[in-house]
């Protein structure tokens, strides 16, 4: 980067905020995915001005910019892939407005998700939205992997609650899409299309979330299952009952095994499956819904079902999958966390192509995942520094994807496409489908300056690229 | 048209199917808006290949073409102002499938939106977004135009259960966006930006639709305000009771008087408003619910409160908000039906507004609307030869929209921008807000084939067309 170029920037942000020092950049350089890539500068900026600002700088000057939250992104969101600017947005999160009357948050994109779940429950109100990293993770960031978690079958996916942004335009420009009210239909969805776009269509500056009454009351149970279809059967007949939880969650035998191996707690490590199934809502309801559940469960085959009788129980319950992450992570020195999602219905037959992969390049594969949405979380252990085990790992990752497009799914369900999936954006979009996004980027961003190097893959491109670039 | 253009949408489509005398031509000239616009021809197509083939001719010859539902679109989105070819989407119906194990419809456009109602229904599954149109209007007519109805407050708009498409891109070729899960992030989020663009960015061939179990009871409420205020403040209690009402519709004395006179049941005329509440869900849930509605209500002041006792007395209830749209079509022969929105907080702000200009312009002013999500209807009843009042009514809608987007709104929640909304876009979104969207169509559809002269203004226009272009 140009001397001069440092120096404008200094001009638009003071020196405490601009970050030139190896070491510095070095603590920008990756995320919780793959690889390492050095920027040549980081910025720390505390309002849309000068964002607005430092983006038409780097169009005028042709310098990638690199929008990055808490860097909790699996899938390389905002790894500066091309050097240049990172913007670390986590500085500004100045606002969190909860709006009680009209049942909105309004917050800048630096604050903390968990803080917007915290505020909103002391105001009565919920924002259901609920990534496994929101205590770390800022809304910015999930705002534009559209990441979501737990809740997704009964309340949706985080786009289904962001109504308004302010939005730098990758021209250096300051819009306001939507507003406050849930119905709009004034001219094309732009909210939408923003949120979940990675970060390269638009920096989003503020954001105006839908917020609902907090749900009165839950439940919790654990049922541990002999064999993994009647998981499947017992989560496919709650479902037809008439009966929507709030989360069907889902491990199955290895990891169980993983999370008992880390932490032992008594978990069932015979079974096959264990489910997770928490109801909410009106106190009668939630009581009858959960005692429907539980006996589903047992009529399924389940040879244990616990329900949580306070919330002390309930912690207990969920601290299980709480474990997943942390227990895989001390399997081996490198985790490729996938988030292949599949129709409800087909969750057994990609649990049967899984394990066929896993046997088949011969790897350490974990699996627990969303089972009322479908967002399976396949884990590979592995270790990056074993080049021929990564080999196999790539093809095995390519297979999964294969599978999960087969089963009628799709690549990503909340991690993103980032770097590691581009490659395989085609075989799910097609040819013209993928052309269809990538003119509304070029329309959009004529000068590539915003997140370049993400969600579209690179000429020649095929395979993902879990060895290149790595230091 | 060209004769040759004729010979060749033959050799696509059968003779049947393709009407050119001037009497069949005429019957599509005009939606449930303002204005007539001749066709050249109308196609009735009932494949996607069809369709493709006849927007791929359209682009070699510079055709416009404007898809179209049953035409009850109240912004004018089927109008053919630009004359070309109308595709009659009404017999492309062929498919409605529910799939109960993912929860799911798949339905071709043409399907009316209350055999979808009918059918999830049938399978204990619900489709929230009902427009009231809906047993007449098409699902392809509803998808474009983000069509909701009052269930937006509980159960989100249209969009919130669209997931999966096949389109007919503006150069002709298929995709498909989305798929069978409700959580996809791969790519942008093409899906969301098709629905509610009003056919100007591809014309839906087939749409997955994501249902929910249906809730096992309701009950709702009529209440009467002797001020309008306090019909406000009892809709804000009980929304920060945590209580979240499927419904809540709203109507003002002049809509009270106008169903009462069309069609006498005992309204209470004297009343400044009138509010029904429906709630929805658990049994157990739903009785305690309403009981709060009603205390709500009293302790606001209301005078009468009738809770339904059973599906008859309900039917009684809503008939009063049925009959707002024959009643006022009564009124006189020109009925201007707005669809302004503003956060809800500002329900009262925004009514003293819509009386103040119904005043200034000495209009007949109705009023009535969803409550819950701040989606009001003004409705002007004029009479459309009557140049003059025209010409007040056209400085009332522009006062109207103004407030709306003061208060914090936007011009349209549900009916679209189409044509008589497009001067007022940049009101709202500013210059480069409509900028953006404004890419999007040019690198989508370079040579505007698909439904031009809707959403963006055309130069110079900058107030609302109700004069111009009519027969």
């Amino acid at each position: 980067m140009k001397p001069n170029v440092i120096g404008e920037i200094l001009s638009i942000i003071p020196q405490e905020r601009v970050l030139t020092d190896l070491a510095d950049r070095y603590t920008f350089s990756y995320d919780a995915s793959f690889g390492e890539y050095l920027p040549d500068v980081v910025v720390q900026p505390h309002t849309t001005e000068e964002i607005s600002r430092l983006v038409k700088l780097a169009n005028r000057e042709i310098i990638p910019v690199y929008p990055r939250g808490s860097a909790t992104s699996l899938s390389g969101g905002p790894l500066p892939v091309k050097g240049g600017m990172v913007l670390d947005m986590s500085r500004m999160n100045q606002k969190l407005e909860i709006d009680t009357e009209n049942m909105l948050a309004i917050v800048s994109p630096g604050v903390l998700t968990a803080d917007i779940h915290r505020q909103a429950e002391e105001a009565g109100l919920f924002y259901p939205p609920d990534p496994s990293s929101s205590h770390v993770s800022t809304i910015g960031g999930n705002l534009l992997e559209n990441s979501s978690g737990p809740k997704g079958l009964k309340y949706g996916t985080t786009k289904e609650y962001v109504i308004g942004l302010e939005v730098v335009t990758p021209m250096g420009d300051v819009i306001r899409t939507g507003g406050k009210t849930v119905k709009n239909v004034t001219g094309y969805d732009l909210t939408r299309l923003i949120v979940g776009s990675e970060g390269t269509l638009g920096i989003v500056t503020e954001a105006i979330l839908r917020l609902i009454p907090k749900p009165p009351s839950r439940k919790t149970l654990l049922a541990a299952f002999d064999r993994f279809e009647d998981s499947g059967y017992a989560i496919t007949r709650i479902l037809s009952s008439g009966i929507l939880p709030a989360a069907m969650e889902l491990m199955d035998q290895a990891c169980i095994r993983a999370v008992e191996n880390y932490q032992p707690s008594g978990l069932p490590v015979e079974a096959e499956a264990l489910i997770i199934i928490e109801v909410d809502g009106h106190p009668a309801a939630v009581e009858e819904e959960i005692r429907r559940c539980e006996e589903i469960c047992r009529g399924q085959g389940a040879n244990t079902v616990t329900v949580a009788r306070d919330e002390k129980e309930r912690e207990t319950i969920w601290k299980a999958r709480k474990m997943v992450s942390p227990a895989i992570t001390q399997m081996g020195p490198t985790k490729i966390s996938e988030d292949a999602t599949v129709p409800r219905s087909q969750i057994p037959a990609m649990m049967k192509r899984l394990r066929q992969i896993a046997d088949k390049y011969r790897l350490n594969l974990v699996v627990f995942g969303h089972a009322g949405d479908g967002n399976l979380h396949p884990n590979i252990i592995t270790d990056k520094r074993n080049e021929e085990e990564m080999k196999r790992v790539e093809d095995a990752v390519t297979e999964i994807f294969e599978a999960a497009v087969e089963l009628g799914g799709t690549l990503s369900g909340e991690h993103g496409i980032g770097v590691l999936k581009a490659p395989y954006m085609e075989m799910e979009l097609g040819p013209i489908g993928l052309d269809m996004m990538k003119k509304i980027k070029e329309a959009w961003d004529p000068n590539q300056i915003l997140n370049p190097g993400k969600i579209f893959p690179e000429p020649g491109q095929t395979r993902v690229v879990l060895r290149q670039n790595e230091s």
